[in-house]
């Protein structure tokens, strides 16, 4: 059939032009998302964005109605990863249709996620996730030390500043944003230790600290060596 | 014997609901110490605080207590890293029972290591440690590096920016929070070089540091893949 | 031919007078180009830097001349990247003989391309543009996956502190400044989230992104290594 | 002969008095260097500062005669590393003797390299000696890429935000250390972009750059991990 070959066929000339037709529809709406943002926009131009938003969510209804149209099995495609992300990219305006409420505004956040609908057309993106995969386990090492670090590092914090800056490192939780931007190196400079105890703590913090926030760049390095090679033999 | 099973065999029934009741703890005691620390508490919340401390004590102290009495060589386990632990989760409140004296009060901060009790639960956390094991040495050595060139920086950057500075780089050990700062490219923004003599010496000193300082996450990276490989064979 | 031997062939006599003759005019060349960006210099001192100029840029014309007249392949010579670095080390020059219009100013910058020549004379440096032609691929994936999470980022913080910081964050391009500056961990303190749900924000992207944006040096260093095993061979 | 035993051999009784002499010594020293740094020290506490300067100078002189006499080949150990760190160690204080001429004051520095006589007593450093010759190569090509990245770095800065902030980016040379507090993330954030056109210069630089500043520490713990299995073997 011509229109399952076009959607779901890449190596065919009508499946690169519709693939190519999408990703410029990402495309646009990249951009136009992010123009909305920019202050000062005349009403007419506004008034422009709407429309471009309306055809473009219309664009990729049609296209998530005709990946289920096509799919071998539906539902394996409606609830697959792909699935959900050409869902995701089309759910916001409907929910909002009509409606402008103030509390569902962080729903047309969700719309950012189109971006991902880029993945699909990346064959190194799909490597990616299989490197990821791959150190699962080691992740989950990684993520539970970190946060383990992370709170001790918040609640020693605490303990040491809290008399010297009571309005910077008020409760446990207001000190955890120092640690995160301590132990990340990022060190914005907006909280910053300034008594001897304090520094001394960050000192021995930052030397068994780094050890392991680091840890994942180097696991995901291998991960991805491992993949090609795999792939080489 | 019932009791042992349920304390010690975590792969059989009761010793899954033990297991869980002491997760399930150690999470109620980390949030009620960090919500402690939040200002403008009200008293009589600060009151249920308080009895919720005690309650988790209690309890603790009976999987302590339990612990030891089901252990089958007791000395031990006491001596063990994770009996060394359980007690340091517990001893605080019985050192601070009836004193409130202002120079105990650090001994709170030991309830945060209530937190490393996870460890035991944690499969993945001890493929960690068996990592940091296989890299003693090549810690050692980092250590040593680290603490010889964050002095030499330290000593570098005071002769510099002494004079211009002479609040910030006071002495060689005001001037260790820098290199600290520096080092580990936290950069806090509150400490820096002015002079052109303390630029220069900063881009030596970080050509020369930064290799050594973000060793150890290459190490541990490493030495989680071979422990990995050594399980897998 | 004795011209061919002295331009072409580094290893006869000749050819090493030719090379470090050509050394030392683009160190001539860098530091001029330095000193002339000082403040307050005095116009005879401008003067004597413009001559300085004209006369470098007279020699690697010659160089260059050289280089087309003595090259096996004059067409090839003229397209391969040393060949085009060589024109772009002079073409500036030329471009703005005569005039000075404040537009073409950018074209001055190109200058500073000479520093590229150095690479011809260093062995080591070319082993290095092998090591980052090994990676190819992966140096794809990672700007594929760096591009998308600076751009959720900017989305994200645009979302929790567009309200309390209008300013600077106004909009989803304002705020990729902020996701430039924290996932390179380079942290300026410029720019920095206050609002708790933007706080929450930053250590979420942070733990994702490290991981991502660390990964290249991971990469260059193993295939250093690589590079370095295929030549002992 | 006793006293080469004692001096030259370490795993005699003697020998191992004598090298735990020399370290209390090299920490004795290492401490009253840092705290004469301290402010407003009592003139009684500076008399004894020297007076411990003076001594532990006396017996650091008597070690390295001592190391003259026991060495098999006198000038052999003269210019080694050892002896040129041993002679370091006592030099500055005879040169300086008598006079007090400020500009010799830079000399009092040197002293600080007596902390690297620690060296001789960890074999630990010596693997990371070892490792360090191993990638001799490898950092050379890359402190030639860090040269050639922070200059372009700092002229492309300069021409982008010379402008709007003249007193920070005066010039080449000033812009430089802007370079290197962002290439290597450190950002302390006295000095940063503020035009579009230098934020966006500034991503394209830390995305090149970062690759290549941080490929130190991922070569260096390979070298370790070699220098390791080479020993095991």
């Amino acid at each position: 059939m011509n229109l399952r070959q076009m959607v779901q066929e890449s190596d065919t000339a009508p499946g690169r032009i519709f693939d190519i037709a999408v990703l410029v529809l990402i495309a646009i709406s990249i951009i136009s998302l992010s123009v909305e943002t920019l202050p000062n926009l005349s009403p007419q131009f506004k008034h422009s964005l709407l429309i471009i938003e309306i055809i473009i969510t219309m664009l990729f209804t049609i296209e998530y109605i005709l990946r289920i149209i096509t799919a071998p099995k539906k539902l394996r495609y409606i609830f697959s990863f792909y699935g959900i992300i050409d869902l995701i990219a089309i759910a916001p305006f409907y929910m909002l249709l009509g409606i402008d409420l103030y509390a569902l505004r962080a729903l047309r956040l969700l719309r950012i996620f189109r971006i991902i609908k880029l993945v699909r057309y990346s064959k190194t993106m799909e490597r990616f996730g299989r490197a990821l995969a791959e150190i699962r386990e080691e992740a989950i090492i990684f993520f539970t030390a970190t946060a383990v670090i992370l709170y001790i590092s918040a609640a020693g914090i605490h303990h040491f500043e809290h008399e010297t800056q009571p309005e910077v490192f008020q409760s446990i939780f207001h000190s955890i944003w120092w640690a995160v931007a301590t132990l990340t190196t990022v060190g914005y400079g907006d909280v910053y230790p300034v008594t001897a105890g304090g520094r001394a703590f960050t000192f021995v913090v930052l030397m068994c600290g780094l050890g392991i926030v680091a840890v994942p760049a180097g696991l995901i390095s291998s991960a991805l060596s491992k993949v090609r090679r795999d792939e080489e033999d």
